[in-house]
């Protein structure tokens, strides 16, 4: 599916949810077996893809967001992805294209079909094997991250956003319940990464 | 047709086609007539713009290019575009949707329909009441151009690049000469202001 002979594992989430801390439980415990592991976070993750990601701490108007986003997803996918499925590695990258679908698309509300169209143009039709999704109440999610500073492009956002990302992300696992695993994120952190870790290790069958 | 009471012109050409003089030039005289003139470049023209212009001098992957492009467009036309064609202005854009399937689909080579849906999400389905092509032997441009520093995201392409972009520009004038002012850019600079400059006056009308 990923088109190399490694394994894309993506972690999805919410705000809060956790899901940057069960990534890197995840890869420190599969590095801790030997194997390959490449951790790499998205927008970001290449050196024009952090510019990006500064950049979209800045306001910007929806469709300039969606390709600030896609354009670091090319830079990330083309440098980064491949070339390590091509090595055999397992990717395990911080959002990815369900990001967009529950922003931009279900939250935001732009055309989920224009959206598919020039997704799939930026990644090049990758797909993830795995989407680990975190889900987490918006509120709870959000009364963990005051304090910890602006989330990108979303930090002006109310609950009622971050309630329709929630949405958007449980229509998708919804949708494709076999490559969807979602998680209880209101558990301890520990056990957040423990059912993590168990759902990668099937995917890598 | 730009969807204002405004007029929308955008100047396009290859390097060191001389555009950016022509369009202040062709700015310098509307402006001494009294008239209400924004001139304004793509990639840039808005904060993140002019970052995002910055991040293009690295060599970015196709799609990354592209949407690069498209994100800082969408910013231009929605923060600056638009509401000045809403005040009435005349916009003369340095660069602008036609360098997209100039550079990108013509001579890069992407898919012309998946850059045409999502150039249209960028604009908004705007388009220029006028393109003022300043066509050159890229020889010459190029020639013109050494020794000025790196241009954006072609400064490593040679030749034979330019010359498909070229094309690119001239078969887009082809099939669109109503709204295409193709002007000899060999001229000299003051003839090539001149010339742009009757063009505008009859766009204006």
């Amino acid at each position: 599916m990923s088109g190399g002979s490694g394994r894309f594992i993506v972690f999805e989430g919410g705000e809060g949810s956790g899901k940057s801390t069960a990534a890197s439980a995840v890869a420190a415990r599969l590095a801790a077996e030997g194997r390959p592991v490449l951790l790499t976070r998205e927008p970001g993750g290449t050196p024009v893809g952090e510019q990006i990601r500064a950049l979209l701490h800045e306001r910007l108007s929806p469709w300039a967001e969606l390709f600030a986003f896609l354009a670091a997803r090319a830079e990330l996918v083309e440098r980064i992805v491949r070339p390590a499925l091509g090595r055999g590695e397992i990717v395990l990258c911080d959002r990815f294209a369900p990001s967009t679908f529950a922003y931009q698309v279900h939250a935001r509300g732009l055309d989920a079909v224009i959206v598919r169209t020039a997704n799939r143009a930026a990644t090049g039709g990758l797909e993830p094997d795995l989407i680990v999704y975190l889900d987490l109440d918006p509120a709870a999610g959000l009364a963990r991250k005051a304090g910890e500073g602006a989330a990108i492009a979303t930090a002006h956002e109310g609950l009622a956003f971050h309630r329709k990302v929630r949405e958007g992300y449980l229509l998708q696992a919804r949708d494709d319940p076999a490559r969807w695993a979602v998680i209880d994120a209101s558990l301890p952190a520990e056990r957040v990464a423990t059912l993590a870790y168990e759902r990668v290790l099937r995917a890598l069958g």
